[in-house]
């Protein structure tokens, strides 16, 4: 029987008859690979994920994470999971293989990801975190930080966090008060308080390290004066064996609508509870240079984006396909005009209305995560491309993107799960079945790594129009070459480069006219339609390439793959592309009704 | 400090200001009424609803209601709760004084009702399917049912319920196969499986009336053959005393993702765990002629269904209320433009995209709220306007609007709810704040008592169409009524009223295209999307006329509630009514994208 968690057959379609992941292998830093042992990172992810995530899913949700005032307990599976991750090397994929990961590409290691995600969001929030962190102090630690902290965490010794948000600042941090004192040894001590510090507390591994922006007192005001530290839960002896406790202590646990298996901790740091060496602080070691922190962040945080995009096309997957098989079963009431008791119920998915909802989850799921792995696509690229050019390029245009593969997925898969609980009307409602607990789950992704109104004015504000609109410019013409190769082969195909050509027209007019006047204040009150109706764009796009991919392929006997693949962009090009319309126009007229209302009005 | 409930000021204008509420009391039925009476009762319903239902609203979330293999503990505020609305007559407002009610007009009755659904919707789910439960019976039933079952619901002793459902048969009502067998002595013994049986069952009255869907054998097939029939947890005495326990009993509860403040069960009737006077079957009485008994249902069903759009607007309503008084109380982050970190940090309601996301919701729910009221005003008119003509106007027009005012706010104050998540950020995903929990409740309301696809074949397939589409025509001559006069206003007003007009337009020629050809499988294959477009084109109706009746009138100092009527209707005519216009373009172009979708591509 086919996974509900995610289709090994659409994904192998993505990454090898799109996105021709195979290909990678022929470059020397991912030399040691080939179709073989990408394929066996694949199967190993989805039986993994099946055996050792999926199950204790909804255990997690039903047993949140508990602070006994001193220590976090959460429940055993997690911790049995993480170690197989560790023993199979799955934590790690991605990673390089001086550090022992397995240096897989970027696009396989993220669809390997995926599996984790569509089977336990709680769960795989952990290794995902910590290899955020690795990649950070890979990029910009010493190579004694890299051996003390990186290679624990690919050998499933150590987690990692990154601690941004401080209760008076969530999103602001030009606001934050924590303070790193130099302690005249090369360590530095802190004190201050993190909040919402998901994988913040817990016993699921023997250290945990915290990536923690600080203030360095006397450095420049606001985001300027912003340092990077590690503070880990133990101090590390000089052997790498985990020594002292550090003054980094959990204060409280969120309590979630979900996502409830990954701990979300409020932290004091220097409040006392230790005092390692015998003074007060916790101990800190500075990152690179002082006030770049939140540049390293960026790093992280970059990356921390598109796996939640990622974690919500995964998650919004798993729903689509368990309503599909609830709908393949289920029997109840009669086609269309058929009024006659005496015929025997058909299966729900015979009802227009519930394929209608279907074939949406489907254009939505499988464009979010066409758009993923395009984007984990990029990141190969900009790591390993021939050419600086060809590099800049995969950069420039990953960095456009990184609103929308965050904000998007956010959105459209949280409805995607919607749907999928309304396909199984009131069994999906309750928690005997799965979907009511990933649409909770889902819920989180607009919010957390930037909310989506920041993504918003990340989009308009600043990835739009900075370099002349370059980054903007570059997808705009990613995308026209997507669509002139689509108009060559007729059918549907050219009918959707039309429609595609137009969108981005569309897409390059309003962005001028929002800002016609220069005023930002005009120009970014309707952010948040513009991020949306260009995502919907972006996403459209994504559904073109899989059709040009697709052409030419025929269903194998017994298969309607292609022929779902056409039916979902279809549904995409006809249903949804035009809904960006009146968006767009929004935008354009620089509309000011929200503007102009008083706050005292409402 | 104003409510986070509800807008007292706000029901002033929509009952009084626009609906013309007072005006009811000058006939004969609510004689008994004054504009003093009215006022009294809604200011009853405030703060009994604050006092008594808003108080457990999150204990009913975390302590859910439990079987234990015999009986259904409910935690003890409700109880209380419930007597204390029973008390003060809340309970049966709208009832007529010959059974002890209040005797107040509808719209009246539906505003006080508003109330405790924002405080607890779970809660105040028994009262409601009471009230809904005996109106069938006042409609349908014999003096002796009414006196039997109707008073004690009134004084507070009894509770009704409904049941439909079956686990084989959800909306196919013609597959249930529950049987009525004719005991010989004027009763019917009972046997079945009932589904989803909201307060199904409890401790919290001295007895439960359920109102039960089965079929008596040698009957018509299909909804012909379905009767309905009176079946008492505990037969009653003569005297109106509670007596034999009757063969009704639980299986089982559903464990929901919110609502969970109200039972949901698996009712067994006649499954012999007793044997009312030593014989098998649970003891029932027909409730008016045999086989009509889908007919009456109805009689309830219309109700629950206006009253499922009553709750989903309210919920989304105290929602917006909550992010309100956040979003002007968190300080965080400063106004676009001003990097300068010494400036204080502004509450977050001066950021542009928190305004837009409130004023969001504001447009939402008081778009719902006027559509509920709108056609609790409907009710009142169909029962009590001097001519009949006037009351069948009423009845027809309510009849078009039903589907509409069930799925609207089911599905708009949903993402009211969303946003008011959105506008608390972390904090809003988490059960310390109230918002998720409203979200988790209202999800619920797209899928009971018909799921949104229902709807829109009601919508589309009968209600758009039925009398050579003399209803649809109604809704529209009526909304043009609103267009005209707010064309002689001038302004904004008169803007407006030629977008609403354009839209009307779009509505009747979209409904003709959809049936061009007279395949009802092309027609209603869209038919989700046209009553979502049509519910729009309602809903800026609904904001039209809120705009007319506020129309020269102007703000009290330290007030700014026109101003704010008149931001949310410019930010609906301007940002959600133009959505409309793609959904339309897909109507009218009988799009086969999701009928010509084979289900084995999906």
């Amino acid at each position: 029987m086919a996974s509900t968690l995610l289709s090994a057959r659409d994904l192998r379609f993505l990454l090898y008859e799109w996105l021709d992941a195979e290909s990678l292998t022929r470059r020397p830093h991912y030399a040691d690979h080939s179709r073989e042992t990408l394929d066996g990172a694949l199967e190993l992810a989805e039986r993994v994920a099946t055996d050792h995530f999926a199950p204790h899913n909804k255990a997690n949700d039903a047993n949140e994470p508990r602070f006994d005032g001193e220590r976090v307990h959460v429940i055993p599976e997690v911790k049995k999971a993480l170690e197989v991750l560790a023993e199979t090397g799955l934590n790690a994929l991605g990673l390089p293989a001086s550090v022992g990961g397995g240096q897989i590409p970027h696009v396989v290691a993220s669809a390997c990801s995926a599996w984790f995600q569509a089977a336990n969001l709680g769960s795989s929030a952990y290794p995902f975190l910590t290899v955020g962190n690795a990649r950070l102090l890979l990029a910009h630690g010493t190579p004694e930080q890299v051996d003390t902290y990186v290679r624990p965490m690919v050998e499933g010794r150590f987690t990692g966090t990154m601690c941004l948000s401080e209760p008076q600042a969530g999103s602001s941090l030009a606001d934050i008060t924590t303070r790193a004192q130099d302690a005249g040894d090369g360590t530095y001590r802190l004190f201050g308080n993190k909040m919402w510090i998901s994988a913040g507390d817990h016993e699921l591994t023997e250290n945990i390290v915290h990536l923690v922006l600080a203030k360095i007192p006397g450095g420049p005001p606001g985001v300027k004066g912003i340092s990077l530290f590690i503070v880990p839960k133990y101090l590390v002896n000089a052997d790498g064996s985990v020594g002292e406790r550090n003054d980094v202590v959990p204060a409280g646990l969120n309590h979630k609508m979900g996502y409830r298996g990954t701990v979300n901790a409020l932290l004091n740091f220097g409040e006392g509870a230790h005092t390692p060496g015998g003074e007060p602080g916790a101990v800190g070691y500075l990152v690179g240079e002082p006030h770049q922190g939140l540049r390293y962040m960026f790093h992280m945080m970059n990356g921390a984006r598109i796996g939640v995009g990622a974690g919500a096309a995964a998650v919004g997957y798993t729903g689509y396909l368990k309503s599909l098989a609830y709908a393949r079963e289920r029997l109840q009431g009669r086609p269309l005009g058929d009024k006659d008791p005496a015929n025997p119920p058909v299966p729900i998915i015979e009802h227009t209305d519930v394929r209608r909802m279907l074939l949406a989850q489907k254009s939505y799921v499988e464009g979010a995560m066409a758009l993923v792995l395009y984007c984990a696509r990029l990141v190969d690229e900009a790591a390993t491309a021939d050419g600086a050019a060809d590099r800049e390029r995969a950069d420039a245009l990953l960095d456009v993107l990184t609103p929308l593969v965050k904000s998007w997925p956010s959105q459209w898969c949280l409805e995607a799960n919607s749907l999928a609980i309304q396909v199984h009307g009131g069994y999906g409602y309750t928690r005997e079945y799965d979907v009511e607990q990933h649409y909770r789950d889902n819920r989180l992704n607009a919010i957390h790594e930037g909310t989506h109104g920041i993504q918003a004015l990340d989009l308009l504000g600043r990835k739009a129009v900075q370099g002349g609109g370059a980054g903007l410019g570059l997808l705009v013409e990613t995308a026209r070459a997507t669509s002139a190769r689509a108009r060559g082969l007729g059918g549907d195909e050219a009918e959707f480069a039309g429609l595609l050509d137009a969108a981005l027209d569309r897409v390059v007019r309003t962005t001028a006219e929002a800002w016609a006047n220069g005023d930002p204040a005009e120009a970014l009150a309707n952010a948040t339609p513009y991020m949306e109706a260009v995502g919907h764009v972006v996403v459209a796009w994504m559904w073109l390439e899989q059709l040009v991919a697709a052409h030419g392929r025929s269903d194998a006997p017994g298969e309607a793959f292609y022929t779902g693949k056409r039916a979902a962009a279809a549904y995409f090009f006809r249903h949804e592309l035009p809904r960006t319309g009146p968006r767009f126009d929004l935008v354009s007229s620089r509309d000011r009704t929200v503007l102009d209302t008083p706050a005292d009005a409402l």
